[in-house]
Order: structure tokens, then C-alpha cells, then sequence
């Protein structure tokens, strides 16, 4: 079901991190489940998290250990949320990071646990640890694919991105794996995604290019507006190309972090692109509003507006609800009685009202296919905000009617 | 399809409300599709309407002669709702009130304009005027069934509702008429409803008590999430009873607004339960909150997570999209550590762990049958809101993918 979404193309691996899947069988039986990566001590490491205020055990845990070391090992599952276990769960997850940190020689809080699956189960401890010594001789910087694949849930596409980019005669690369197609609409975080590169940049630096980054990108994506309990968001910099990013000059910089965000974007727009019963892809972008924020409002009222987004999946080009959905928005600045509407191109709304030259027919036309821009110009400032969505089908209320997550 | 939502009962008609319903042919063929009400010059109107920056024509229309004049006529047309209309329709709403005006030997801001359906297309006039007189001669105390019927759009039963008092020896009375069932999540205002009561009320008092009212009826209910382009709540005190509302004493007072409310709730519940595809209704109340807006936001959270309503479409007590709903707001001061959640009286969270006598089965059984009561403790404080909802089903998806609103 996925909208034109292909397999990953080819992963160029990072130099200093190792990846290795296998079987623990906490929720599937017949393919991988569980996931460890080894990183460098060389490595910085730079995480956000959800900010959902029931989040999971692994990520309170995850968020503390961060906090406290540089980390050597993630541990990560699929089929088991750990989340809504409260004691039991924090205590499981715990025991996870021990038997890692036993197995490898390094301590406890040097291990990130990471879960996604169903909620409101503690995560079975023995099962992981049984997994573990496999794992471990299975560590192989080739393991990126495997990986991606190994942490999917209702996912129907494994998610992966690679660039690559000259800078002072050496290759450097970015690759990522992500997850995800339901409960997306991540806030100031994302949903699993872990990204390396082997610059060498420093855990400040690297911090504050993951939160930039990721407002653009992960933030910025919405498949049915519920944020989930365990998203995470994982940036390392293993530092084994030895080119510092702290000596790069602008230009190098920019095109450092151009490839960054290209391979975050993708990883995000995978997402959504195989967001639960998604037929559309759809790009909302407001511009010339007031404000940022204002943008941002507007941009996620319409990508969340149930009825846009059964509209575009009859392929109705009902500009009203459009118009309607970004209406709603509580704030007392907004004014969209200069607004302009373009759907996939057409002109359907200018300065306020329709546009002389639109035609249903036109409008028919541009919401036909399975990529949809919608741009809403405000008229009225210089912010712009951009989101991705979906659109709303009969096989969302399928698969969510059907699955416990 | 609607849940548990018989037809009206008995509705006492209101001395010195006169209403009339014809076929004027505006989208609906062989039914009445438009509603003329006439006041006594003795009335008292308060009205309040969507907080949508994309409200429609007749909206601004009313607003204004609302703020003018003490209207003697409400024009309500279903099956067009002339909005997204620009100047045209600003033009063609004035033009129907003037009609009204030259029949009725009123100022044309007398006459209060209402339209609902389809957004984006003028409004006829002259379809509008040719049905005038026939509403002219049409005109009874008796009329408001009928005109329940005709302002429905994707409404499968009538809405009305009505109650008596008696007060200082006398019978006085509340009824009122409502419409909506998709395009719901009404902000300080609602859908079309009409309320009227013969009792005297001076206009500021009247006006404060809709607004109080309407903050716990048609302000709690959500069906979709999307707040309509011309939502509009109007309560009418015709003054026909001699008895003032100034003149009760405290206990008078209370009975009266119970009165009052009721009816306003009963309209308000009759949109949920006729809400789009709705098989189930759902109450969501938060106790204990830090402060009233924390309640209202995580009731709303929760009563609007796509998740949350596809779970209980299937009859899932799924507790984890619960309480993840709950958790997504962005309130730093939320704390759900301590949290309880019921489920239909049945116990599954306890003070932020699983209850210990709560089984799947229990849970199964509280969500199985059409009525669902969530009660959600957060032991923080003493606020707490309640709001009305539906499930999200396939109808739901297959009605907005049809039907252009």
C-alpha cells in the first residue's frame, strides 16, 4: 500500500558502527525482531525523544543514560512498546541494559534501550538476553538493511537513506534507518530513527544539528496526528573519517548539513509515505503567514483535518475543506481574507476568492494522482511552514481496528 | 445509524416563536430545505457563532445585525452553506434578508441569515424568494418539527428537544432545534441550533447564559475534529410568560438553567449520536486535573485521537491509545504518574499502574455494548471537564469520501 515508495538503494556503511539482528520472537515468529549496534568510543552520540507525557520505560531510561554517559551499545526490539508498564517495565528495561553491559564489559547506563510494538506489556527480559550472544557475533558494519527491517511493525517498506559527500579529498557519508506508519505525528522528537556518519563532530554540535534537522523533517510529518509513547530519534558521529566538522569552512558546512537533512528527510518521508492505509502523498505548505508559529499551526490543522484527508482519498478537490481546516486554527492573528489556495499548481483560490479561471474540472485533475502539493499563501507575512501527511482511508480503520498497538 | 437516537418526543411550542419550512429547491429535491422564523417584538436574542477565520458569508452577515438591531426574523437555508463565497456572497446573503424585509415590513438587518452544506458556491436568491411567501402564510407556534427536519444535511434524524417549569405558579418552557453530524467540533459557538423560551430575559443576561451554557454542550461535543465555516448557536427569550428572570430567587434561578441545559445537551448529544458513521457513544470526562484548561485539552486529546476511535469502532479496550492520548498534550505541567483511568466503571489504571484485578476480559466487556463512559483521574487538582464523541468507522470514511460539504 505504500505511496511510491521503493525498496532502499544502496546503504554506504559508517565506519565505527556495527549493526546485527536476530529472532528473539517477543511478538513475530519468522523474522528479526531485535536489534543491537555497536558504536565506537570514539563516537558522539546526540538523541531526542518524544515528549508524549505517557512515554515508555525504554525512553525515560534511554533519556537518563544519555544524560549521564557516552554510550557504546543500542539496544532496540520491536513487538513490545514497554510503555504503560510503570515499576515492572522500568525495571525490565534495566535488566535489558545489564545483560548487554555483562555480554560487551562496559556499564549499564552505556547502553540506550529502545522499544516500539504493542503497549501496556512489561518487555520479557529472558527472551532478549537468550538473543543476545547471537547478536553480539553477529555485529557487522554491513548490518544497516537488516536492521531497518528487523525494527518494523505495521511498516510495509523498510526505511533507509544513504549520501555521500567529497569534503577535502575524503568521502564522507551519512545512513539512517527509521520506522513508523502509524500513531505519527512525533513532537520535538520522531518515531525510531537512528542515523550515523563518520565526521567527527562534537556532542554540542551534534546536538543542536539533530534538533534543527529534525524540526524540518521528522517534526514535520503527521500520518493520523497521534504522537507516540516511544519515538526516538538517534544521531551518531563516529568521528573514524578523522575530518572534524568544527574546521569546515560555510560552504562545507552547508553541504554537510544538506546531505544530513536529505537523509532524514527521506527516512521521514518513508513514513509517511507508508503511513497506515496511505493511497496519497501530500505536502501542505503555508507561506507568507505572520509567523512561524502561525505557519506551523495552519500547515498541521490542515494535514491532521479528517476531512481533507478523506476528500484527497476520493480524490474530491474540496477546497472549502481545505480552506475550512486552516480556519480553525485558535489564534487571533489569523486572517485569511487575502489568501491564496494552489492545489498542486491550479490556482484555485486568489486573494480570497475563487480564481476567475478555476475550473472543477481542473481541480479534478490536480488531486487525480498520488502526489498532492497543497500551498496556502497567506498573504500577510514572510513564514512559511512545510508538513507531510497522508490521506485517510478505509484500510486506516482496518489496520487500527484490527491491531493492538 | 445513529446510536441510541430516537425521534424528538413532544416539543411545547414557545408563545411568540412562529416558524415555517418549505421546499425552495436550493440542492435538496422533494423536502423542505429552508426555514423562516418569526419573534414577537418583545424578544430578547443572543447568539453565538463559529470561531472559524474562514466563516461564511451569512455568518459575518448575522454577527453584524445581531450587534445593530433586535432581529425580528432568522432566514435558514440547509444544502448550501455560502462560504468561501467572497464578495458574491456577501451580496447574495444581504439580498435574502432584504427580500425577508420587503415582505415582512422589517429592516433588512432585522433578519438574521443561516445557511449550511456545501462550501464554495453563492447562494440563489431567487430560489430563496420565490419560497418567501409561501413561508409567509406558513407561519405557526407549531412549526418546530418541521423546521428541525428541514435544515438537516447529512443528518439521518431530526434533532429537537424541549422541556417545561413551572415557576411561581406558572408553566414556562424551553425548546429548541439543531443540525449537524459531520464538521463537528464546534469552538465557542456550534452547529445551527435554536433555542427559545418564553420567559423574559434582558439581552446581557441572556447572552452570558448561552455562553455559559454552551461552553458545557455544544462546546464538549466532537465528532471529527473540524470546526465548521458556519456553526451558530441562537437562544431566543420571547418575554410571552410576563415572568422575569431577574425576579427569581437563587433556587428558581438554578431550576430554570437545568431546564435550560438540558434541552441544550440533549440537542448537543443528538449531533454525536448522529455523528458520521457514529456506532458508539462516548463520554470523556477528566477529574482531578492541575486546571480546567489541562482538562479540557486532554478530553479533547483523547476524544479526537483517530487511534483511540478506531479501537473502540472494533470494540478494543485499548487503554494504552487511551492513555498515549492523553500524554500527547503539550502542557508542560501535565503529570500522568498518578493517573487512574476507568473504562464503563471498570477499573484499568490505578494510580499510573494496571489495576491488579484488571483483565482483557473485564475490559472487553466494558467497551462491547454502544454507550462508552471514560474516566480518566489525573490526582493532580480539582478541574475537570467532560466532552461527547463517536467512534471512527469505515461509514465515516465512505460518507466524506461522497459527500462535498
Amino acid at each position: 500500500m505504500a505511496v511510491n515508495l521503493a525498496q532502499p538503494g544502496e546503504l554506504y556503511p559508517i565506519s565505527g558502527i556495527r549493526l546485527a539482528s536476530a529472532s528473539a520472537g517477543i511478538r513475530y515468529q519468522g523474522r528479526d525482531d531485535l536489534v543491537l549496534v555497536e558504536l565506537d568510543e570514539t563516537s558522539s552520540v546526540a538523541a531526542v525523544f518524544t515528549k508524549n507525557k505517557f512515554c515508555a520505560a525504554p525512553v525515560i531510561l534511554a533519556r537518563k543514560n544519555l544524560r549521564e554517559t557516552s554510550p557504546r551499545y543500542l539496544l532496540i526490539n520491536a513487538g513490545n512498546a514497554n510503555a504503560g508498564t510503570g515499576q515492572p517495565g522500568m525495571e525490565a528495561a534495566f535488566k535489558t541494559t545489564q545483560r548487554v553491559s555483562e555480554l560487551m564489559g562496559v556499564s549499564p547506563n552505556q547502553v540506550l534501550p529502545f522499544s516500539t510494538g504493542v503497549i501496556g506489556m512489561v518487555i520479557d527480559v529472558t527472551k532478549i538476553s537468550q538473543a543476545l550472544p547471537c547478536l553480539k557475533s553477529a555485529l557487522s558494519e554491513q548490518g544497516w538493511l537488516d536492521a531497518a527491517r528487523a525494527i518494523m511493525t505495521t511498516d510495509t517498506v523498510p526505511k533507509a537513506a544513504s549520501e555521500k559527500l567529497v569534503i577535502h579529498g575524503r568521502t564522507v557519508h551519512v545512513t539512517g534507518i527509521s520506522k513508523g506508519s502509524g500513531m505519527i505525528q512525533p513532537n520535538m522528537a520522531t518515531m525510531l530513527a537512528y542515523v550515523g556518519t563518520d565526521l567527527t563532530i562534537d556532542q554540542h554540535t551534534l546536538h543542536s544539528m539533530l534538533i534543527d534537522t529534525t524540526e524540518q523533517t521528522f517534526n514535520a510529518i503527521t500520518v493520523d496526528s497521534d504522537t507516540s509513547t516511544n519515538d526516538a530519534c538517534v544521531l551518531i558521529a563516529t568521528g573514524s573519517s578523522t575530518i572534524d566538522y568544527n574546521d569546515l569552512n560555510a560552504d562545507e558546512r552547508s553541504r554537510y548539513l544538506e546531505a544530513l537533512k536529505t537523509v532524514m528527510q527521506k527516512l521521514a518521508h518513508a513514513i509517511v509515505r507508508d503511513g497506515e492505509g496511505a493511497t496519497k502523498f501530500v505536502e501542505v505548505s503555508i507561506e507568507s503567514a505572520l509567523n512561524s508559529r502561525q505557519a506551523k499551526a495552519i500547515a498541521f490543522s490542515v494535514a491532521n483535518s479528517p476531512l481533507v484527508k478523506t476528500a484527497l482519498s476520493a480524490s474530491d478537490p474540496n477546497w472549502g475543506r481545505i480552506m475550512a481546516a486552516a480556519g480553525k486554527c485558535e489564534d487571533e492573528n489569523l486572517d485569511l481574507s487575502r489568501a491564496s489556495l494552489l492545489i498542486n499548481n491550479v490556482h484555485v483560490m486568489t486573494a480570497g476568492e475563487i480564481d476567475h479561471d478555476y475550473t472543477e474540472q481542473a481541480g479534478k485533475m490536480a488531486v487525480a494522482g498520488d502526489e498532492i502539493k497543497i500551498v496556502i499563501q497567506i498573504n500577510r507575512g514572510q513564514a512559511c511552514h512545510t508538513v507531510w501527511t497522508t490521506d485517510l482511508t478505509h484500510d486506516y480503520i482496518t489496520i487500527n481496528a484490527d491491531y493492538r498497538s
